[in-house]
């Protein structure tokens, strides 16, 4: 064959396999989002339209990669949990991360129009994904637990940054200043005593992140469903997708629900004991 | 800091740095792309939208990373050479193979329409990526040579098969029977006895595939410029998109310019020593 | 500082640290043992002063590394069970497998000269080791049940093996044949019948290969203690060995026990549940 | 099989082959040497039997191991330069690092007696290995130029605060103060002006280290021989081992010469452009 004199070079591809029996995440962060939610205007300090358009594209991963039991996103970051058994792609490393981060890129992109009917994307935004291996349940919850108490602990501080910002009528370097060495307690009370905000009661998507699980589809409502958000219910007007039509899977009794929820305690755990069943 | 505790789980991010030293070249390939054609109902032997597509979301590449010296396209895949000299983050392999792929990802999604104004896309394409170590310039020649022959070897077979079934009026299960055991030769022989083709006349673009590199802008055209195309050129009617804004870079005599020339005899090669020189 | 100028020679020094929270085995086997066995004459099918010698070894790798949590031995192999939580130099690969390897063979070659008095080493031997990481318990109880299997299977047919050459007086060629096919049952029946030997009977240090644990030094003689030997206890007259020194480590109610018993079964585990609670 | 159940656990065996067309550095350091010279008392700033047991270790793994083009050694570490195009051993990583730091080790504690014939050896010592890949020559060069400065700075400083303590009467803790902050230059005339010691007529031995190369036998005495010293000349008496059997090679014209010369100048590696030919 003609080529056949070039092909050594397919000899400098080393396999890259990932362990087998241990648990990996899938860790996406948006690339310069600071600049990208800038020059998009994104609402601060949260913008409900984007925080629901990475719940879409983590759906769509979700649908298309049935070995991911678990997903939570938070600002610009998503996390995927990939069953431990999980035999995807043969488990090589480059694969799967660079399968995965480009199909949610993709639809981050391709959904964009969706969620942003008035606001036009400027230039293709770009993720980074990483893979982690955790042999053990335990650090699953950890790390877990580690991603939502940063959801908490990024979302009061910039929910009480904002409000000295924009009804406080301080400049960022003073708000800032005004935060600086505050703990939890003490932002609470800014908020309440200042704004008449309690930070408990705003939304828990903004407080808890975005968590995605299969659920199984009954006659009735799912009594799991707490704080969970349809798809797409934020998206107003005539150019409101129709709801994604993959959602159901192959064994048709599952969907994937969008849930904001605490899963750093065990009820969400003993609820769902598949998760880490592997 | 209350999520301290929980911040353990960092310590099972393994570093992953490439060997300095060493040439990298990045390949992206796309998922399920015979699907995706389809779908899409791309132009068959060759789509030159598809293809003026992906030379556009790769120079978005070449942009963005000044590391990219050169870049080598054919049907759904792009192979990118970053210069061995390079720190780019750090070397870190997944974050630069996934950085890297998402963007191209993202860019082709955004600038789809350009390309297809009457053909929506109907859900997220993906690409895959993976970044392979080169030690030395001569396995950089011979990368890039297998390349390149394998677009010859690819297009030369899908030109006669796509006339046998077109025009020639077999099943593609006949044509795959009229091509099995032919060599160049006869492919070459059964396009211009039963259609009239000259193989070596065809568009270089289809038979040479499309190399990226950096070309410093003078006064007058280059003459290096043989056989490139306008990215955009392709592009009909009033959507034609204006000529991409970021094609110069902070050194400003530099351009990205598309070409569709032999990357595996000297020529080529002698003209750019900066490409190999690192 | 004069050599500062070549310092960056160090960049290529790549990290390679083991994912935490892992078991980990290390593997050692003989270099081109079949020859090195010849050359020093060792009994077939078994020599136990080369088994009691490889015993030695190990047992010194388990003095110098707390970590090392069990053994397992056979023929010209050794597995080293690593406590899952042990940080024993960072977990860097290198590290751990080359210099434990190393002190691996330096303690063989030390102490040969106490096992074959008569047999001066004639040359160097040497051994390969390999790291291999597990993130259940399940896998270690699996691989050592692999390796002791082993043991039976290649123990049943060397046993058989030399009987046939030894005193059936067949050829090597011969023997081969006429085990070529037979299962474990006709085996047994070839040495049952043919030369009054009832396998089940042999030495259990050649039937289950010897396995290195852990014990708390009590008063009273072990009762787990089920056919174990004393190092040093085959090496006869005037040079005989004094007992190692280091046996008893910091903690000083501990010893090295060298045991020959069914390592598959539940029991042997289950008396030491400390060996896989990490 | 009656293994098969168990024979899962290979998968977690990962392939770990290094990448093809480098060079592959493997350097060898003494595990706890300060204890271990200490305890077997060797002469201080160096020992001129150790050292030549150390060539006489790193000669047995040139004689075994044909791709080891050069060597470099001083005070208990080894270098090791494998050629680019080696495919030893499949170029697995651990199987290389393994055995050949275990076969090094070996035949350290093989020959002691031949070395040290009225010291003992008190227990077995062990050596860590890594290997390291270099892309090109000029970091090859480089890489010994950065072990060779290393042995001068040593020696230099080893050679003055020996002659400051076993000669001036200082106590340890007086010689390190007496030479902190000095340079190469006092150091020099510390020893000139005190001790009457010019450096630079000290044994090359100890001021360069020790090089093995492969030599081409000739009739006459090869001219490149400068500095070299016979492997076995340092020992005394009736004890002295035989001149190594395996000096020569396959191709017979060629041996390991031990040279105690400068490897920074070019003139070294002009005279073997093999070295790094590959």
């Amino acid at each position: 064959m003609a080529g056949s004199k070039y092909a050594y070079v397919r000899n400098f591809e080393l396999p890259d396999p990932l362990l087998p029996g241990t648990f990996m995440v899938l860790r996406l962060d948006g690339h310069s989002f600071h600049r990208f939610s800038d020059e998009h205007e994104f609402t601060k300090p949260n913008d409900a339209r984007a925080l629901a358009l990475m719940d879409h594209a983590a759906m769509d991963l979700m649908e298309q990669y049935p070995d991911i039991v678990l997903a939570f996103g938070e600002s610009d970051e998503f996390s995927f949990l990939i069953r431990k058994s999980a035999s995807l792609y043969n488990r090589r490393a480059s694969k799967i991360v660079t399968t995965l981060t480009s199909l949610f890129t993709s639809s981050y992109v391709f959904r964009w129009a969706a969620y942003f009917p008035d606001a036009p994307l400027k230039y293709p935004p770009s993720f980074d994904g990483r893979l982690v291996l955790y042999p053990n349940a335990r650090e699953i919850r950890d790390y877990f637990s580690w991603r939502q108490t940063d959801t908490h602990i990024n979302n009061l501080y910039n929910t009480a940054f904002w409000a000295l910002v924009q009804q406080g009528g301080e400049s960022t370097t003073q708000a800032h200043t005004t935060l600086k060495g505050t703990v939890s307690k003490q932002k609470h009370e800014i908020l309440f005593a200042r704004f008449q905000v309690n930070y408990n009661t705003l939304d828990p998507r903004f407080r808890k992140g975005s968590t995605l699980v299969r659920e199984e589809i009954s006659e009735e409502p799912s009594d799991r469903d707490n704080g969970g958000t349809e798809i797409g219910a934020l998206v107003p007007g005539p150019d409101t997708p129709p709801a994604p039509k993959m959602r159901t899977r192959a064994k048709p009794r599952t969907q994937i629900a969008v849930l904001h929820c605490d899963i750093i305690k065990d009820e969400f755990w003993d609820a769902r004991p598949e998760i880490l069943s592997g």
